[in-house]
Formats: structure tokens, sequence, C-alpha cells
């Protein structure tokens, strides 16, 4: 005997309980749109599963302009540059004194832990554990979706709307017909070695290092834990990595004649990190909105991966408050192509650090020399400084 | 019974008559140092074989500064902007407001006509149509090179210094040993068919457009004669295009809402302009120093090629007049790493512009969307329009 299915009835249903779809719950409710959040994962999982996060400033006041609690100012640890490092040497860039802004370190997760207080302060409805099992008429004026709740319960949510937060294995994206989808994709021959170690910093700010055996990025996630990457063969094995081999294959990445030294420090996690970019076109299909990773992916050299998804969010929101406060559905409908828009910056901006920062293994000589051209153009000119700040920091919000 | 040899001596030999030779001859001349130039074309093919040219204002000032005719000032084509189209829209930036620079439309035939001439008003030793048949002795503080002049005496030079200044295939390029030259090149899938039709212009600015059917460049050679290019296969067959054919494969690849048209008229010359970059490294061995072509090829989407073999003349005449003035080969012996610099910065702006702007027959679709992502955010960003502009117009010289 099947089990009895609850129908729950809302204005906008959203698949996916990360950042992404948090917020977007978080402001509809502001504005007294009714919604429910339904997350497979349970809530522990997420706040403790340790991702970084580097938010452009319009993703802090997101947060902070919106009732969230705080937390990421007094936690969060602004950076007003960054260091670009090739042929041995420094180049900082200081994004306050080019462009006035700057970026806030603040892990994804802690975003995550935030949102989903707000939510639950404010009575959000919002089912951890909840493994979406159908999505259904997206089509018509009701689409609908199905899911089965940590306890077992069997339930079906009929709404007006419906959003794809479900991140990089979106549910949701894969429930668009063929005919109507077109997938964009880039595979890197590399991926990221990225180490947590128990350390100080080993500078004030991020390091990025194009170096002739790969590149590197040395970042913090406290001041007593680093975190560094390095380049390396996306089927990298972390177990034949010793933690002197790491150390030294870290260190040549940055060494140069200004003697550079990383602090180093007991490792306590070692991970590689796929890197992918992807897009989807649309980012709609009838009444179905795809937000964030569910919609695209970035590699992580250009930190665009939340920022992008909460400007989803951000153009998604106007969307839908125009929709219910005037009954007209032309935002809506533009909702694919004005956040593409910043999408495909975004893409560029992560694929262009990319090629400009890592040393392929089967890259041209001509490439490699191109790429450290490219780094003292930009870094030579306050122009090119300029152009890259702002891009790093977050183009302005249309 | 072989002819006989006249031995010549000078300081400078200096290897192609064409511009950048001449322009060396020009400045070492005007600090009293005395120089030949072998140049194996005749002058007059040089004086009439066309060859588009786009001048930094730094290479304008190169010419008036130092006494080349002011032909450049009456008959050059001052230009304050370029206008890149893409998605069917135009995009305008304007140089003059953006960096406070423009550049100058100005063939590189009629420079080297100002040269020639400049050569002969100060009585410079300037042999054309005569062939280098040997370089010898590189590795000496004597180089010499031999040439059979154009009414078939045998000459052979001793100098202090060797100059390769013969362009793309240079004879003295390939005089360096194997074992101590590297060479970097990219072949890019496409090549440029270019045009020259009796027609007044189409719009005031170049139009560098990108366009689903592939690149096009609308430029001019005067009031009366437009000069255009599209992007085509390197094979391609200039027979096989008819002016209809050639006319409306332009058209749409300009095509857009506000209606542009290029203006048309009979097509008097049809050429495939090759796509290539290449470095050779390094730019000198023993007392031969090579500048311009014969170190360093740009594909044209930059229009760099003129303006980097006029910069490889500035720096190798700076360094030739300090070894004169002070005996100190300093200069000298930094010439190929200093030069190189400049050369790769260009470089990576040719091959920015290229890959920006061209849709390759094999791209990832991926990458095409890339590229109009780039597009969009270089001109709907000041500091991108700005980093732009300056590479368009010429870095300062350092």
């Amino acid at each position: 005997m099947a089990n009895e299915r609850t129908v729950l009835r809302t204005r906008v249903g959203i698949v996916g309980g990360g950042p992404a779809g948090l917020m977007l719950s978080h402001l509809l409710a502001r504005a007294g749109i009714e919604n429910i959040v339904v997350e497979s994962r349970d809530a522990d999982t997420i706040s403790t599963t340790h991702r970084a996060g580097i938010l452009e400033s319009g993703a802090v006041a997101l947060l902070t302009d919106t009732g969230v609690d705080g937390r990421v100012l007094t936690l969060g640890d602004e950076h007003a540059g960054i260091d670009l490092r090739f042929n041995g040497e420094s180049h900082p860039l200081d994004f306050r004194e080019l462009v006035d802004a700057t970026v806030t370190l603040y892990a994804q997760n802690e975003v995550f832990v935030d949102l989903a207080a707000a939510r639950e302060r404010d009575g959000g409805d919002v089912r951890f554990g909840s493994e979406v099992t159908a999505v259904l008429d997206l089509e018509t004026e009701t689409p609908k979706f199905r899911f089965t709740a940590a306890d077992g319960g069997e339930f079906e949510v009929h709404c007006d709307l419906l959003v794809g937060a479900d991140g990089s294995r979106s549910f949701c994206r894969r429930q668009i017909p063929e005919s109507n989808r077109r997938d964009f994709t880039v595979k890197y021959p590399f991926a990221w070695f990225g180490i947590l170690a128990e350390a100080p910093k080993s500078s004030p700010e991020l390091i990025y290092a194009n170096s002739p055996h790969g590149f590197a990025l040395v970042s913090q996630r406290s001041e007593t834990v680093q975190r560094l990457y390095f380049q390396c063969d996306p089927g990298e094995d972390v177990d034949a990595w010793s933690e002197d081999r790491i150390w030294s294959e870290l260190q040549r990445r940055v060494d140069g004649p200004d003697g550079f030294t990383l602090k180093t420090g007991p490792i306590f996690e070692k991970t590689v990190l796929p890197f992918r970019s992807f897009v989807r076109e649309p980012l709609s299909h009838g009444r179905l909105f795809l937000v964030g990773d569910a919609g695209h992916t970035v590699p992580p050299t250009g930190a665009k991966g939340l920022n992008l998804a909460f400007a989803d969010v951000r153009v998604l929101f106007e969307a839908i408050d125009s929709f219910y406060s005037t009954g007209n559905a032309g935002l809506l409908e533009g909702y694919s192509d004005t956040a593409l828009r910043r999408v495909w910056k975004a893409q560029n901006f992560s694929y262009w650090m990319t090629t400009m920062l890592h040393t392929p293994p089967d890259a041209e000589p001509f490439m490699l020399k191109r790429a450290l051209g490219e780094l003292d153009t930009v870094t030579g000119s306050r122009y090119g400084q300029q152009y890259l700040a702002e891009s790093y920091t977050g183009w302005p919000h249309g």
C-alpha cells in the first residue's frame, strides 16, 4: 500500500536549501511572498562541510541590508587586494585604491548558517533531509514537485513558480526537455590540490602565483589555519603526497629573489577540486527558474560561484516581486537573458584568470610566454589593474 | 674566375632596408654613427607595394621628432577611436577621451618612402637591389656580411655590430646556431580575405566586428578607397569570390538592428593574408641583433607590426649610442630582454584581440559565448575600455 501523499500549496517552491535557495526564500518572505524550501541534505552536514568563499561587497550588502545576522562583518575577513606573483616577483593590486572596493573572505557554509538561522527566526518553511523525487507540470500555471521528508512522509508541493536552486548536480535542470536546452562546457586539463594546514598566514593578502611548475593560491581560513591550493592532475591521488612533498611543491611555485617563504604546519585536510566551466541556456523553462550552480558552474580561480548565485537570486527576486505586485510577467520572462549576461561576464573572467595563471601540461610554449606577457601588461598598467580589480570585486548590479 | 670582392668598413651593418632598417640607419646617422644598409628589393617595389599601417602616436613622433618629412601629419589619417561591433550593435571607443591618445592610418610603404627620402637627403649609404649571401663571424668583434650589388659587384662589409632588419623571412635569423635559439609560434585556423574597393568610407572609424559568420574589419585607405577584411579559410581561393559574394559576406558580418550598411564599389584587389604569431628568443647572438619582423611576427588584428619594429629600433639605437659614447656594452647585452618585454605584451594583445573577435571554424560553442561575454565586459566598463585603448594606441616607452 502506497503512503498517503500530503499536498502543500505555496506561491514559490524552491528546490535546494543552500545559500542561493535560502537567500531567495529570505527575500521573498520579506516581501510577503509565501514559499517553501526543500533540501536533500540535513542542516548539520551543510553547516560543517567547509567551503571557501570570497564575497563581493554586493554579496555582503545583500546579507547585511536585508536583516541577516551581521556575523559576516565580524567573522568575515575583509581584503582590499590580492598579490599577482609571476617570474618570481610580487605584484600587489590594491582594490580599495584602484576601484574603491573590497572583498570579504567568509566561508560559504557560514553564509548558509546565517541564512538558515534567519529563515528559522522569521518562521520560514525550510525542510532539510527531504529528497525531491519528481518535478511536474512545468509548462502549466501550477508547477509541482514531490518530495520524501526526513521522516519518510510523502509530499507534493503545488506552486505558481518553481525554482531550481539545487546545485551543480541539479535534479530540476534535468527535467527540462532536451529540445529546449543547450549546455556549454569547458574541461580543463588540471585540477586544484587543496590543503588546510595549522599555520599562521603566510601573507596578508591572497597570492595568485603563476610559476613554471604550475599555479598556486595562498589563502587562509583564519588566523591559525591556512588554505592553500596548487594546480595538479585531475586524477591526482592525495595519498601519494606526504606533508614534505606538498610543502616543497607549494614553496617552489612561489619561490623568488625576494626569498618569500611559506609558513608551514601540520596538514589536516587534502582534497582534489575538479575544474569545469558550465552554462545551461536558457535558465528557465515554463514556470521553472534555475539559479546558481544549478544553471552554471565556474572554476574557482575567479571566486565567482556564490557571488553569481546571489546575482541570479537578486534578479529573480525582483522579477517575482514584480509578478506578484503588478501581475506582469515581463521581468520573469526576461530573467534568463538578464541573468545570463552577468553569467557570461563571470565565465569569461574565470576563464581569463584561469588561463593567465595556470600552466597546462600540454601547453604550447608560446602560450606560457603569452600569459606572462598578459600579467606584465595588466600589472604594468593602472587601467589593467583597475579592469581586473573591478571584475574581481564585482561589477555594479544593473 | 671569381669576381673581386670589395671590402667596406662601417660601424653598424644593417641587413634590410624596410622601415625598421631605415629608421635605425636614420637615428644612427643623426648620432654620428656610420652605418650601411643593404636591401634585396629595389626601392620602387617597396614604395609601390601597398601595406596597411596603423601607427601609434609614439611611432608618429619618432618620424616627426627626428626630422623625417612630416608627410605623415598631412597625408596620415588621425583616428581617435575604433568601433567594436558584436551582437549586431556598435560599441564605439573614444581613445582621446579614454586615454588621451590617437593612432594614425598611414601605409607602411609611405613610411618607407619618407625614410628612404630622409636617408638620401642626409647622404646615407643605402644599397637597394643587393642580395646578402653570407653572414660571418657573429661571435667576434668584427662581424661581417657579404652581398651582391644590383650591378653584380661583390662586397663584404666589416662592422662592429650587425643588425638583422630583414623581415619575416629573415636570412640573418637563420644564421644563429640552433643550440642558441628558441622559436615560439601559434598557427591560427583562419586567415584574412582582404579587398580594396573604390568606395567612400563606410564609417568614420575602423569597425572590428565579431559575428556568428566570423570576423570582419572595415577600414579605409583614403577618402575614395576602402580597405576591408573578413575572416576566411587559410586556403581560400580569391578567384572563387565574385564581387557580389564578397559584399554580401561582408555585409552579413556587420548586420544589425541599426541597419548599418556598407558602402560598396568596384573591388580592384583581393588577397588572402596569412595569420601567425611568432617570436624568436633571444633577439641577439654575439654581435648580431634582430629587429622587427626578423625577430617576431604578430597577426594583423592588433596592428602592432610596424609599431613593434620601431620600438625595437628605439631600444637598439639607445644601446648602440651608449656603446659608442661610453664604451659600455651593458645596454647592448640587455637589448634582447628589454625589447622582448614589449614584444610579449604586443603578442598577448594581438592574440587577445584575435581570439575575442574571431570565430574559429572548430570553436567550442562555450568559447564563442565567452568571447561575447568578454566584449560585453570590456565595452561595459570604463576601465576595460581604457585598458584596450591604452594597448591599441601604445604603452608608454620605458
